[in-house]
């Protein structure tokens, strides 16, 4: 679980800007990924809400709780097929003592039968159909011999039998659905079925995608010489929009400060930007924000992606995520995620399936650094992965999950059950 | 699991057409789930495919093996901020023993140095940038002081460090992905970086949703008199999405043949009727689809869904669901879900997490019939539902998840683990 902590916001040292003459140095302290999980639990907060058309409602996020101003159903109703009659006429009904009816007339779903169920008649009646007035009971069709103007019951029904009561799956005045509900496809028919076609729900949050790089071709581009194509754009919009974000990309931005700082300043809610973050002399981002706004966090004991950061500028949050692909996947899924699924409404949890199998390997790990470990499933085992560097995004498409190793754990021997999140969707 | 069955046809007895003059009657025998999803398997294919750009792509599946026609990276380039070196240069610097090199320039990512690392020299290079010919290693800025003209190493590398290597990521002529591959946001990222702009992916199913009526009040409508507002052109609207379908709903359609085999004509892969599904008079759709096409099953042995059925129209397949919205819902997952997910080139799998967790109470059911028991989890249990019939529908939005009880089962004592599949998406 991350995100969800209490929203004390930790006693995190001041961040001075770094000195005009930036030179290319390391971090001098990192600051751990739970202070950084509680900066963002401390600044993340849902937005205001939006009507929308049911229709467009499925996974949105209540933004306030919905009550019923009706019954449903708001008549009694037939819950089968069958004849309306007067439950005490069909009492002795056996295959052995077929007891007749004289049918009077029918009723089908949405119409009112005009007349009333008299004592020794019945009403053909169908599913969903109002009950007539006069009837208690719905005798099934397959309880019924029809023959011509009359049925000759051959079974009996108590009463109340195969009828619907008013109120039976909603009672008007109590509240069907809560604020903070993440809408299901059931759950737009129950607010259909109630009258609703319009719901209030948690705004989508801006998010604005600033992927830098002087060395990057746009997507659809082959790599030739020493630059190469960008990978983290198609992935990090994907993300964000798997996150419930409305996600605005206008492309790749060179590696010149007023590009990025107008990037950092367009118009959302939250700014992700990738590449640039560390402390090298192109990494023009962590020294604008700091500048421009505030540079909260810079610096992560974690492997890969130590080197973002995350901040404030005017009331937008910024990420800074690294360039190289995986810490930038590690990065989002950390931090930037949880902040765009909290301003929309949704759980700052993990937004993967998680299933706990046994390590098939030893996984090491180093205290006081949180470990990003990607790991494949053969079987029912978890196989790290031997990888490269955090540059190895094909690491991340042929594991099937990841597992979080704590800054308190040297890893895992052989056989421990861990809890891999995985990247499938069911 | 449904769907991944043999796909051997069942031998299914002949369904001949009702007669002109339908009566109602019940099911005179019911097929078992088991036979409706070999149906379902024998007659759900892929689609062809089509090619769409990668910021479409998420989710998408893959109609085609992606192979890499170049090397990932594509040089070799410096995996971390520092300084390219003779690697052996760096032999025995300490702190006690600063050894100095001749700063000869700087090569930034995207750029090409132009000179060549001599002995004794270095060049500040930045991470991902090309190593400049000459240089076999990146002293990390860490390891070094910086001094006007000339670095003083106070640390040694080997050969290779810090160097990514030509196809370190991806190899030129190996398969990066795999046909059938449901993308994720990194495989857009990968695809991007081998410089692939567009994919090859399997076609979503156009499904078109017949809803049919004489009862039902368009949503957005407040329910009146015994008219009712249609619950389940939303659900099925939302559902049929999440399965990766191109939704076509031209809105509720009453109850005239004409009208419903017009619906069931419409361009479309898959239909999906709902409402009219039973054996009653105005359960028009099987009769039709057996008259106009073939209506390989009509009655299914489980609860809900009962009537449901399913067959062929020309080259479409048609699904009928019950009008009452939880059978609905229980039809489309059972049969018009996997049937969706199967031809758009998904798993034909619950498309839901699940949770194996005991039963607070018992779970009763009946031998010869599968049952959709909806329960609620409270603290680590399951805890089933005391439910009405298949119109509650708030039954399934109080409910966390629901339990299948299969048709040679009884039921569960409690305290039995059971796997609860998951309405809630992670």
């Amino acid at each position: 679980m991350i995100g969800n902590s209490s929203p004390a916001v930790p006693d995190l040292p001041p961040s001075p800007p770094p000195p005009d003459d930036v030179r290319m140095r390391g971090f001098t302290r990192r600051v751990t990924v739970d202070d950084a999980l509680l900066w963002v639990a401390a600044h993340a907060r849902p937005l205001d809400s939006t009507s929308v058309s049911l229709d467009l409602a499925d996974g949105r996020v209540l933004a306030a709780d919905v009550c019923s101003t009706v019954d449903v159903p708001g008549f009694r109703r037939a819950m089968m097929d069958g004849y309306a009659i007067v439950a005490e006429d069909s009492q002795g009904a056996a295959p052995y003592n077929r007891l007749p009816l004289v049918i009077q007339g029918e009723v089908l779903p949405g119409q009112q039968f005009t007349g009333r169920v008299e004592r020794g008649s019945a009403v053909r009646i169908m599913t969903g159909a109002p009950l007539p007035d006069g009837a208690d009971a719905v005798l099934p069709a397959e309880m019924v011999e029809e023959d011509g103007q009359r049925i000759l019951a051959h079974g009996s029904v108590p009463p109340m039998k195969h009828v619907g009561q008013v109120g039976e799956d909603v009672v008007r005045g109590t509240t069907i659905l809560p604020a903070g509900r993440r809408l299901r496809p059931q759950d737009l028919g129950v607010l259909s079925s109630i009258g609703v076609g319009q719901v209030e729900v948690v705004r989508r949050p801006r998010v604005r995608i600033v992927v830098t790089g002087n060395e990057l071709l746009p997507p659809g581009t082959a790599p030739r010489g020493c630059q190469i194509t960008d990978a983290n754009s198609p992935m990090l919009v994907a993300l964000a929009a798997r996150d419930g974000a409305d996600v605005i990309h206008p492309g790749i931005i060179g590696d010149e400060p007023e590009e990025i700082l107008a990037g950092m300043r367009g118009a959302a809610e939250l700014i992700v930007v990738s590449g640039g973050s560390s402390v090298g002399r192109e990494d023009h981002a962590p020294r604008l924000l700091a500048e421009h706004g505030q540079l909260a966090i810079h610096g992560i004991a974690m492997r890969p992606s130590s080197p973002a950061g995350m901040g404030l500028l005017d009331d937008r949050l910024v990420f800074l995520l690294p360039g190289n692909p995986v810490s930038c996947l590690c990065a989002y899924d950390f931090f930037a995620g949880p902040a765009i699924r909290t301003l929309g409404g949704r759980a700052a949890e993990w937004p993967y399936p998680s299933r706990s199998i046994p390590l098939a390997r030893k996984l090491v790990s180093v205290i006081g650094r949180v470990d990003y470990a990607r790991v494949t499933i053969e079987g029912d085992q978890a196989i790290p992965l031997a990888i490269g560097g955090a540059s190895v995004l094909s690491s991340t498409t042929r594991a099937d999950g990841f597992v979080v190793i704590a800054a308190d754990s040297e890893g895992f021997p052989p056989g421990t059950h861990v809890d891999v999140q995985l990247y499938d969707r069911p």
